[in-house]
């Protein structure tokens, strides 16, 4: 997993991810407060406009891909959503600075690499990915955001509220394991695979975002939460997570 | 160019692009009404929907291999635009019948077919095809819509107004062309062809909304606007039609 991340310069960073007790239990989480962590304003525009111009460009890719209109059509609002999101994101960025670009483009390689190994072997692990990679990113950026100084925060909780766009996937992919029964287990074992991956962008991003090492201590708790929200996505699919 | 037409059954279709006059004359051009001619309904906003689709599937496949994120963010609103007008047509379509993916799916494979034509050999002609194209195909759409029965035809037409979204290309092909003089001379052939299939498609497109082939003396001057406007798009670029 972590080939992806020589940016980090960390090559031996890794992730255990617990067994999760099930659903009932997920309230009695510790409640996250990532406001401990101070990220940068621009570092954290950057990241988040150019992950969301990601899963659009995913999600494109899995429309141009699709079977039948009916899919395209049901997979399209999840595209125009990401779209949004980044363009909204982008607008943040040039309230700050000149060409917004610049405060992105550091963080495309690290986050292009990523995207090529949760890329998928066939369209159904790639809607896969892009249903939980979208989820978790999400839910990441909007933890991170109570961090952020001003009224900043708050804005990009909203900006990044919407995941309505991504409920077709769950439709498509319910049919889909439902008339193969090796397409299940297959998708089960990429979740797991996807998750880790996912889960080393967001540490990435915590520490691009100018926080030291020293806070790892503060984060487990909240990919702790991230684990939840996506066993819950997982168990939507009808999949072990 | 009539390869990508066997679903026409005409295969001898063969279209003479005239040489135009220079820019000034065109408004000597004889005002023409397509209400002449007289859409169905179903057929006509089934073909509209999914060419909006398939530029929005190009838009969205020429931002995944943009050099750089400026570009990606410059062309991020012509895919946006373009799904807008594709949810927009689907929208009317369901305002008739429960399932819009039914009255698409006849004119895909055609209208797939011409994409594979039109894709260009790398960026830059893939850019061009999405500008010219998409130009050709909104003046065709609205055109055509002056003979629809009832309010859908005004509606159709403010639906395909826009084209803001596709600005930024001709930012970034004339850019490109002032770097590289081989450039700018293989887009100007790579123009004519284009336009050419691009012809073809709309001449397809009125026989399969119901309308005879006896209509085609009617098609002609409909033709000379639409190249006239094409010949524009070719000056805004420096290119020669």
């Amino acid at each position: 997993m972590n080939v992806v991340f020589g940016f980090l310069r960390r090559p031996k960073v890794r992730i255990d991810i617990p067994r999760l007790k099930p659903r009932e239990d997920v309230t009695s989480y510790p409640k996250v407060n990532l406001a401990e962590l101070t990220p940068e304003v621009l570092p954290y525009l950057g990241q988040a406009a150019y992950v969301q111009l990601a899963i659009f460009e995913e999600v494109s890719d899995a429309i141009a891909a699709a079977p039948t209109v009916a899919d395209k059509q049901a997979l399209a609002s999840g595209a125009s959503q990401a779209l949004d999101k980044h363009e909204r994101l982008v607008a943040e960025i040039r309230r700050r600075v000149d060409q917004p670009s610049e405060v992105i483009e550091p963080f495309t390689a690290g986050i292009d690499r990523y995207r090529l190994v949760v890329k998928g072997a066939d369209w159904y692990e790639q809607l896969a990915s892009v249903y939980l990679t979208a989820g978790i990113l999400d839910d990441f950026f909007t933890l991170l955001a109570a961090g952020l100084p001003g009224d900043i925060g708050p804005r990009c909780v909203a900006i990044l509220d919407a995941d309505t766009g991504r409920r077709a996937i769950t439709d498509i992919l319910s049919a889909a394991i439902a008339h193969d029964e090796v397409l299940g287990p297959r998708l089960a074992m990429w979740g797991r695979r996807v998750v880790g991956d996912t889960l080393l962008v967001c540490r990435s991003a915590i520490h691009l975002t100018g926080n030291a090492v020293s806070d790892e201590e503060r984060i487990e708790p909240v990919f702790t939460e991230m684990i939840a929200s996506h066993t819950r996505r997982m168990d939507g699919l009808g999949l072990t997570a």
